[in-house]
């Protein structure tokens, strides 16, 4: 039976980082661990975001996130956490460095190791509690402020997908302005992220139409701004509409997600690649959407309809000229992936959290034939 | 700036009904009031609800909700519910008998007189917490069961509205199954109550894109689902869609509504007339909507797309055309109210919670137009 439950509290608009002292107050947090990665030290976020704290708050910062977060970062964040004696978590980041700090709250709730957690092995049950955690987004793409998953690469080489409505951050803090200094490769490929979870969530079977319905107005703000965001990144109308485009693909992804996050993560997880998620979305898209298309006629049409595309257009090929437009890759095999790799991704799609809601069944071979296309 | 807070729990599916006892329990609620009307009575649904208690659960009924709710009926509630020593409600029929008992429950955990909570006087910070509320529609329009608010007409008269995130009940539970036997012309008339929140809340300035994209969601499956609702009550798939857009335009409306509902509280209120909200909406709706479009066209065409109409098509022509088929009358003067009237209704729209956040600004001229062009 569907049982629809909504969100966190999401403060969003150019500025919003002003809120950021008050929502640590409310969830009386007075030493928070502050997740984040290099990338966004060097960018000086990180000093504006200490600058909207108080003049006497503390914090810890760790800055180790690696590209996609292992749970080796995430251990030694959670080291730092304890042998700080912190009280709470500020994520800030992209989905990397929010993910991490997500899952050391996690472990901070509610113990470890790690992997008793996974969802396909009913480490639900094993969810006690999490620290509070203040979600800060600086890229428009993972959702992850308001999500309630986590992936993490594990010790073993598997790309691990948390998943629990108690893993929605406290406060989501959204200021696009925080995105004003993301580079266009980086917009576009953040942005088709958050296209792909608009996409991908509305056509799970997942009954939750307030879901879908935020599914598809994301897909529209999406759709109509990543090429401005990408084109002119001090556009800050376009972005405020992509982190929006973004918040919603991750409100709609509480349905679950499909066969695209499914080898996305697949082939994300080979750390001796180190692709970029988003790219990997954009790139197996198209192929993924002439897949699934028979028996979903009619959500097409409303895909169609959210893009303002005329009824009949085919979506695959539209992605596809959204991707070169925005500079996308054409193929997998322009990002290093070749084909004598297929045989290690197939498997680890299929046990994919996100396999299991694509509209279409995909057998091995159907993905071993998608990720031929998508090369 | 944009605080976007989503709702409650809510179980929605044929059958749903059979989450009540567990609901109560983890409410912790052993002796509710069941807050209902004579009508419900009558059709057998309170004994449908009884019996989806436990056997040995107790419950005290106040079945004498008014058509339209007035503070008198709520006082006599309350006290039922005091002389009882009740500890929760189970708000159970339209949205008169749940904005009842939404009611008696912030009386019971707030204290009187109701009128103090006006938010317009700055009554929300009177606001002190609710009694649990399980909130059960046996219609398909208000979506009470999910929203902030009620709407109660005072001892002087007025109709008041009462708005706070804390009056959204602790649990919706949505069984379809439950208005299989509603009449072909209250399905009609709650039915355009539903479809006139999805409209008026989109079109309101308030800026939450989520809260948009489910207000279209809920538009594109009434307007699909209504007519085959009224034409067949037994049609299992169109009474779950009707009942999704009526949750779903509670949902939008947590953005505000319009001049339709300004002006159908106006008239609302007036106990000698006696005339159902949904069809005072279905009948204003085309009148404001010709008023409001200049300045909307965008979303003018996003509520195009969701009705499946052609770019340009008159969107007040079309519902015009849709209250005809299902029934609705063609104007005010066939409901009984005449022009003589209107100056009475023009101070009390204004004066309407719902008239602020009309997307363009009416005037009292304005709205005696608009009343005459509804006669």
């Amino acid at each position: 039976m569907p049982t629809l439950t909504f969100l966190t509290t999401c403060h969003f608009d150019h500025g919003a980082l002003e809120k950021l002292q008050g929502s640590l107050d409310r969830k009386q947090i007075s030493k928070p661990l502050i997740a984040t990665d290099k990338g966004i030290v060097a960018a000086g976020i990180l000093d504006t975001v200490r600058g909207a704290m108080g003049d006497d708050a503390s914090a810890i910062v760790f800055d180790e996130t690696p590209g996609n977060p292992t749970e080796r970062a995430v251990m030694a964040a959670f080291r730092m956490y304890q042998d700080n004696d912190c009280d709470g978590v500020i994520a800030l980041g992209g989905g990397s460095a929010m993910d991490l700090g997500k899952t050391v709250a996690l472990l901070a709730g509610s113990g470890g190791p790690l992997a008793q957690f996974d969802p396909l092995k009913g480490g639900n049950k094993l969810v006690k509690a999490m620290a509070p955690v203040i979600a800060i987004p600086t890229t428009s793409g993972t959702g992850s402020e308001v999500s309630l998953g986590m992936v993490i690469i594990m010790e073993d080489g598997c790309k691990l997908t948390f998943g629990n409505p108690k893993f929605i951050p406290s406060v989501a803090i959204c200021d696009p302005d925080l995105t004003l200094g993301l580079p266009p490769l980086l917009t576009a490929a953040t942005g088709m992220d958050a296209i792909t979870h608009c996409i991908e969530a509305f056509l799970t079977p997942t009954v939750n139409p307030p879901a879908d319905g935020i599914g598809l107005d994301g897909l529209w703000r999406g759709w109509r701004n990543i090429a401005k965001a990408v084109k002119d990144g001090s556009d800050k109308q376009a972005r405020w509409d992509m982190m929006m485009a973004s918040t919603e693909g991750a409100h709609a992804f509480t349905m679950g997600l499909g066969a695209v996050h499914a080898m996305s993560h697949a082939i994300g997880r080979r750390q001796d690649l180190r692709l970029h998620h988003g790219t990997l979305n954009a790139v197996i898209l198209p192929a993924v959407l002439r897949f699934n298309e028979k028996g979903c006629e009619e959500k097409y049409e409303r895909l169609r309809a959210a893009m303002g595309l005329k009824a009949g257009v085919d979506l695959a090929e539209a992605i596809e000229a959204l991707n070169a437009e925005i500079g996308m890759p054409k193929g997998l095999g322009e990002m290093g992936v070749s084909e004598d790799m297929i045989a290690d991704f197939v498997p680890h799609a299929l046990a994919d959290l996100a396999h299991r809601t694509n509209p279409r069944v995909a057998t091995a071979e159907d993905y071993e034939a998608l990720f031929k296309e998508a090369m």
